[in-house]
């Protein structure tokens, strides 16, 4: 173990006091209570499993949450499989059709992203949800499958007390705008690269 | 709904055929299978409520999953608690003494990095398990608590088949060259520069 003298030790604490001091002036300057707006966004990985990780959190405290999945079809996720330890405290839809390139069909993609948003209208109206995941909405609006206006501003009517993450790469500039905290998960590394494949428990 | 003609579905679905037989070659490219080093870090929300995400994506196929917290200390915690409903598949951690303006104490600090990451070993060596969370062990090895070659060495002699996630800001460069996986979450827009404070469900 790291040996410390009792200067180095005298200076850490002067030094942490200090910042102990500007934290607590820092959280007392913090009053507001809202229902939030988050979009993950980036090409970096993360963004689905950070908006699955704060459902988790909100379960722990008792809560409902609701999943809308806008472009991942009927496929067997790990995820899936996990929120069914909470019941029915989860309620969860996957409502896309699959990829893109996978369905190779336009209308049907549309009409898969307005049958998803529907629900999304659903969920954000029930007033026993606490959280509502809107995963890879990010892509349907990309693609022009929703209208970006009316999107956002049903988002921004959403119940004050009702949080929303939003996931999906190339986040729209009106959507980053009316968030309230946006993370873009940069891409530093990636395993793809080095010829590793999707993995069960890392990438579904 | 959005109105799609002939033209423009003919169009779409040439588009997509050609972007799915580059999405094929790539998949049929990857063939490796390893346990993989993941570094989330950066300033931006998202970095621990992944590797959660991940955690419960791995038990949700059944696997089991271990938790080291380096930093945080024996508060209450809404991913605690979820964890519960996973029961002994979840092996849970909190090592810590709380943020280092808290305890103001480096030497009590440091003696607590020094079990958290005897915790940390006796989990990796464990094969019941298949993912090992260290969450705020890149804040740990920025202060110096712990020797840095000696966690980088011991992360790369990980069992093959074992998957490590290593979160906080700060990243130590040698365990990003280390990793497989590494993510920068980037803050693009916070909700604490308006106000808003730490609520129940987001940031515990």
């Amino acid at each position: 173990m790291r040996e410390i003298d009792e200067k180095e030790a005298e200076r850490h604490k002067a030094k942490m006091a200090k910042r102990k001091a500007v934290q607590d002036a820092e959280v007392g300057g913090k009053t507001v209570e809202k229902g939030l707006l988050i979009v993950n966004t980036g090409p970096g990985k993360g963004k689905t499993t950070a908006a699955f990780g704060l459902a988790l959190r909100m379960l722990g405290h008792g809560k409902r949450v609701g999943v809308v999945q806008f472009i991942k079809g009927a496929w067997h996720s790990g995820e899936k499989d996990a929120f069914a330890a909470f019941g029915d405290r989860v309620s969860w839809h996957t409502m896309g059709e699959g990829f893109t390139w996978e369905t190779q069909d336009l209308q049907r993609d549309i009409a898969a992203a307005e049958r998803a948003w529907e629900k999304a209208e659903v969920l954000m109206a029930d007033p026993s949800i606490s959280l509502v995941v809107l995963d890879e909405l990010n892509i349907a609006l990309r693609y022009d499958y929703l209208d970006l206006e009316k999107v956002v501003s049903s988002l921004q009517a959403r119940r004050p007390d009702l949080h929303v993450v939003v996931t999906g790469r190339n986040a729209k500039p009106a959507l980053v705008e009316a968030a309230d905290l946006v993370t873009e998960m940069g891409q530093e590394k990636h395993h793809f690269s080095a010829g590793v494949k999707a993995q069960q428990g890392i990438e579904f």
